[in-house]
């Protein structure tokens, strides 16, 4: 479970403070499916039900690509591909030694970028995980077109082989396509929006071939799911939603999601995603954005300190590093940091991120803060399932649908009609 | 140079528009160095001196880290490593080939990153550049020590030959220490604040080695700064200054930087130091947040068209891509691409951006354009003279001294007491 801490946030509270009934309210609503979105409520039941279903067949697919590729290009965008990004990048590092490399194309149509996958492939073997529940979209279908002819021009008869489909269960294209050609297919579940994908194939395919144990990931997840259906103000999921709901109300207008693990970078993204995609309609909505500490306290750190007071914030972070490395003792000293010799470098990145959240909020910025144990698939399935249940209730609160996305349809309107695509207006 | 198109912001501006003679009297002040941070007003000049000093060492030193090391592992924090990175992402393939790779380390204390890196670096022959004006800042001291360690360990007497320190030229712990130790020395200029020294040793020893062309970057930089220095109202940095500054009065809070290829991602995130610690003071400012396009239309883009109208939106754009690369004729035309058939991917990409700047616009956020022809080494120096030039303008004309950043003290002195440096109270 996430332990949230609101005190550096106290003090910026209006009126009487979080509001527990409404978060309350809207639990109850998201529970019993009574309110707008309702049929994209399938992501709490997910993790048992992957793993009822879909998880052995993940799991082979991805020994067999693991056994056989040097390489897996995941084609897909926005919810079918930052779930897995975000993941990868947070659990393995980023030599990758040994572990079959994870490259993510199709989310955009820069010439230069596929190119740079291309040439990054080589003359390796490689399979294709093409994640598209239509098959229609753009930006996939177009990258989608380009890998098939690489892998027919490498594999001939065999190229087949090397594709997998995470589609629609029944229709669509790319179901269609998939049936035709004998790509073996997992499923995009109909009651589960992109965002709220990353426990069914469309974000366990790409970790499980990168090395992530997605079993231990999906077991920690039905538990935490679990864990966070308590009714009351102990939950963790409302006590997020209900303080940035009450900050939102006061004036803080953008959320800065920090962490002071550079690994986090990617998981940020997933969670811009989530809650901007969730709460930005009706024109309201948190604006979401992220930092990366220490780094950034040398870059946005100015402006956290002293700019335009919209700012809330919200730390991520861990009990434990992963590894432990010492401040070395030099005997000049000429550096003056034999204060530090034999000091554990974990150690003293927690006392800074308290000197830095204590200087923010004396700054005029309240801080949450959200703490697991360590940066691993536990501490992963606990960040991702208290997120989207956060936000889930922290939507509802605000009043919108957060499970609906009718704004991402204007783009897509000029452009059809622009690209000149045949029954457009 | 930058072209600047306003077209989409203008149905927002308030009042008379954009100010010009308020942006004319900025770039006087500027120039005549009459305002507040005048010390630091070295960069316009920066280019043509570096050119008449230290840039054929910078390119020699490169050679000879190119000639025999895999590895350079740079060491710095904020602008001591924001513009190296942004350039050499930009710049460079993904894949690297040929080049010697360029790690940055010491922009935080994390030791699993630490760690990564060194596993990377392995048993190669490597180089450090450790970049501070003085030395005494806490995480890149920390980590030049460990990096000092394994140079130590690994070439024994040889071990001084392998570091390069970029510092101040006369004083402070870094020089002494490069003077004791016999470590080839590049200066940090004293006119010149770290967001602004890109064009500096501090931004070109790496680049060089990443094998960018910093001869060729240097002597653009040079002509675009004298033609920049144009006073009126076709100066691009006066149209993009003075719209932004008539955007925020009006309320838009929020400045999204956005770019439709994924190289820019770390330019952007050398703009967000830049403006934001320029311009984030006095409890003002345009918070900076980006955006990478078209993904994140795939996250972000539901926020944008139907979310808080706190937003103004700068899309950086190429007349070209660097390749080109056609969509696929397909017979079945299943997916239904083939009125794409045989167009240009950067074509395509150009309509799509038309596309998403009409949708924005639409929805309600102010639109502004920046564009440059290519993604190569003009385009950089193009965008990296524009955005300083601008951002001095934007910041006198917000009424800040745009040359400082009292803010970023505030969580040392409590890092150090709670670290319980000597002295520190």
């Amino acid at each position: 479970m996430v332990k949230v801490d609101l005190s550096g946030a106290k003090s910026f509270f209006i009126g009487n403070g979080p509001d527990y009934s409404a978060a309350a309210a809207a639990h109850k609503v998201l529970a019993e499916r009574t309110g707008a979105g309702a049929d994209f409520l399938g992501w709490p039941a997910l993790p048992a039900k992957i793993r009822e279903t879909e998880l052995d067949r993940i799991i082979a697919a991805a020994d067999k690509i693991r056994s056989r590729s040097a390489a897996l290009v995941v084609i897909g965008i926005g919810g079918s591909y930052l779930g897995a990004k975000g993941a990868i990048e947070f659990l393995k590092p980023d030599s990758g030694a040994g572990d079959t490399r994870v490259f993510f194309a199709g989310n955009g149509v820069n010439p230069d970028s596929l190119y740079d996958v291309i040439n990054q492939l080589g003359s390796c073997d490689f399979d294709v995980n093409v994640i598209s529940k239509s098959g229609t979209t753009l930006e996939p279908a177009v990258s989608f077109r380009i890998f098939r002819d690489l892998l027919n021009a490498k594999y001939g008869s065999k190229a087949n082989d090397h594709i997998f489909a995470t589609t629609d269960a029944k229709k669509g294209v790319l179901k269609s396509l998939a049936e035709a050609n004998g790509w073996e297919s997992f499923v995009v579940p109909d009651d589960v929006g992109g965002r709220y994908s990353v426990f069914s194939a469309v974000g366990l395919l790409p970790m499980a071939v990168a090395g992530i144990d997605v079993k231990k990931l999906i077991d920690c997840a039905v538990e935490e799911f679990k864990s966070l259906d308590e009714r009351n103000e102990s939950n963790p999921a409302w006590q997020y939603a209900a303080a940035r709901q009450n900050l939102y109300a006061g004036g803080k207008k953008v959320e800065l999601l920090a962490c002071f693990d550079p690994k986090f970078r990617w998981m940020a993204e997933w969670w811009k995603q989530l809650y901007g995609e969730s709460e930005g309609k009706d024109n309201i909505g948190i604006f979401p954005a992220s930092v990366e500490f220490t780094a950034d306290l040398h870059s946005m750190g100015q402006y956290i300190q002293e700019g335009e007071r919209i700012l809330m914030e919200t730390v991520v972070r861990f009990d434990e590093c992963l590894s432990a490395l010492e401040v070395p003792y030099e005997n000049s000293d000429a550096d003056g940091l034999n204060y530090l010799a034999g000091r554990d470098l974990g150690e003293i990145g927690r006392v800074i991120e308290n000197a830095v959240i204590e200087a923010h909020i004396s700054g005029g910025v309240p801080c949450m803060t959200l703490t697991v144990k360590k940066r691993n698939e536990e501490g992963l399935a606990s960040l991702i399932c208290f997120f989207e249940l956060a936000c889930g209730i922290s939507g509802y609160m605000s009043g919108v649908n957060p499970f609906n996305q009718p704004g991402v349809e204007a783009y897509k309107k000029n452009m059809f009609r622009m690209l000149g695509k045949p029954g457009a207006v």
